[in-house]
This record gives C-alpha cells, sequence and structure tokens, in this order.
C-alpha cells in the first residue's frame, strides 16, 4: 500500500508520540479511490477465505470497510457506539474501553445480522491497544459466527493490540504498520533495519 | 430506484406513524450493491452540477456518500456528531436539534476541506423535519462555500423538511419520498392518486 503510506507522509499530522492524525483522507476527509484501494488490498489478502460479513465500527471504519464488502458482495454491518433509537431489541454487546478517550463506550450489533455459520471479516481504520478489535471479536463469538479475520488500515505496532491479537491465533492484516511517532515523525515498520 | 422501494417494501419495518426502520440494508446493515447505485443515481441527477467536495454526517450518511464520491471522484468529508480528539483547531459547527431522539447536537467540521468556491453536494439517508440537513447548509455556508444540491436516500414527505429546503431555493433529490407510514403501512408518493 505505496500510496496510503505516501498519503501518512505527506498528510498525516503526528499530534503525540501516540496520536497520528489522519484526518485529510481517513477520519474526516475521506478519499474515496484509496478506499477503494484499501478494499482491494484486504480482499487480495484475505482470499483464502469464505467471508459472508463484513464487520466494522462507527464511523471511520464504515468507509475502508464499506468498500471491502462491494469487492466482496457480502453486506457490511457496522457496530453502534451510542445506543440507536430504531436499534433496541436482540443486542449484542461488548464492553470497550477506549485510552485515548478515557472512557468505556457499549459497542453493540444487532443479533439478526451475524449468525451462526458467518465468516466475518473485521475491518477497522487504527489498532492500537486492540480494545476496538477485541470488542468486535466478542461481538462476533457473541453471535456464534467465525472471525475470518481483522484487516487494520494502520497499526500503531509500537502499542501491543496487534501482538495480543494474533497471539490469539487471529489472522491480522494491517496495510501499513508504524513502528514509533516519536519525535513528531513517522517511522514505518519496514524501515526499520 | 425500484431496487431501494423494494427493499423499503419487503425489509423496512414501521416502527410508529413517523418511524421508519431500515437497519437491514441502511442504518446498521449495508447493502453494498445497493449503496452502489444510489450513488449512481445522486451521480445521474446532479450531473449538471459540477460538484468538488461530498459532504455528510456520521454514521448512516457514510455508505451512500461515499459511493457517490467515489463516483464523482471528489472527496467526501463526514460532518462530526461529538467532539473527535483529534478534530480541534478551525471548527466549522451548527446546531442540529434532532426530534426522535429530543436532544441537540452541535454538528461540526473541520475549515481545512470546504472552502470558498467548494460546490458541495449533501448527502444523507434521510429527510423528515430538515434539522440535519439545514444544520449542514449552515456549514457548507460558514465554509463560504456552495451548496450545490441535497440528495437524501429516504424522504418523509409527510414531514416538512423537503417543502422548507426546497422554498430555500435548494436542489433536493429524494431517492424515495415516502407519503404515510399510518397504520405500519409505507405508502410512497407515487402510489397516491
Amino acid at each position: 500500500m505505496n500510496l496510503l503510506k505516501r498519503k501518512i507522509e505527506t498528510e498525516g499530522v503526528v499530534l503525540s508520540d501516540s496520536v497520528l492524525k489522519v484526518d485529510s483522507f481517513l477520519n474526516h476527509q475521506v478519499d474515496p479511490i484509496l478506499m477503494k484501494e484499501i478494499g482491494q488490498e484486504f480482499v487480495r489478502r484475505f482470499h483464502n477465505k469464505a467471508i459472508t460479513k463484513v464487520l466494522t465500527i462507527e464511523s471511520s471504519g464504515i468507509a475502508p470497510a464499506l468498500m471491502t464488502s462491494l469487492q466482496l458482495n457480502v453486506p457490511l454491518i457496522f457496530a453502534r457506539k451510542r445506543k440507536s433509537l430504531t436499534l433496541s431489541e436482540g443486542l449484542l454487546t461488548a464492553k470497550v474501553y477506549s485510552f485515548t478517550k478515557q472512557e468505556e463506550n457499549t459497542i453493540s450489533i444487532s443479533n439478526n445480522y451475524i449468525k451462526e455459520g458467518d465468516e466475518v471479516l473485521i475491518i477497522d481504520d487504527f489498532l492500537a491497544n486492540g480494545q476496538a478489535a477485541l470488542g468486535l471479536i466478542e461481538l462476533v463469538q457473541k453471535a456464534k459466527a467465525n472471525v475470518a479475520g481483522i484487516g487494520i488500515v494502520i497499526e500503531k505496532a509500537f502499542q501491543d493490540g496487534g501482538q495480543k491479537i494474533r497471539e490469539l491465533g487471529y489472522q491480522v492484516e494491517s496495510l501499513v504498520e508504524i513502528d514509533s511517532l516519536n519525535n513528531n515523525q513517522v517511522t514505518f515498520k519496514e524501515d526499520v533495519q
């Protein structure tokens, strides 16, 4: 994903040693062509899985997950962070602690759309400490479905989420892995000798 | 948009005389093929406008807006309902009252991504009393950009938002217009004699 790396290098803003702002193409303004390429790359990386559903979490996960689901021709489900007015019965929930926001959210999906027998590809924009991904895995398990894999746009490899989830046996595919944001600089994993 | 109508007829759930639940293809589970067709239809309806940006609001607007922006090959911006950690300076804001949730939200966009000279197509999933659309119009005006038009997936034509916004002189294109949800039944506008 050289296009994604170039975007991060030219447009990413390092706000601290742990926070990278990518609001110009992923988290606020969205580059649809880049999202399409991201979708194609996830499909390539999970081509050996018979995926039946794509699962993400609102809001920043929706764009890359939609382009993945379009190319797989399977439905997308986005988990809610807040209670929906029209989404009340048959909720599956998981608690997710956000270290950046220092608050706990209850994320939820309806039990109508992910079921036993589903092979679920989880997609998210960032992987850092892994809380969101672990919450999504928990939702899939509560639905008695199977996690086919986890596709991440940007992994902060200097935090331990990726390691934790890989050690649980899941296939985690991160399109770029960042080794450090120290000194206001983005260092990608492959750059480290 | 016969596909959309068929989806509403077969999968929509009328929760009350004013609330239609379309969680199986738009608001929670998302049908990517339908979103693609919706994007194509919006592009067709606004083909006479030189659109430079698509603007929507998280979360349910993102999917139809992304497919529209992809086909227009212009960036998508999604307004935030809640404060973002990495989105702080240069915020343009508007207050939006939600009658269904009975709460006021401050929606916001960064002033980096919509600017003077931009022709902005606003996309949203529902149009009812028009509060969200009016808030998005206000954001575009605060950015000194121009509203090229407003594309709505489902308009509740029995509420007054569509009329209000059309009377302001904006081109509003709704892919389906619902005339009534009375008696647990969806009645489309064209069905009324």
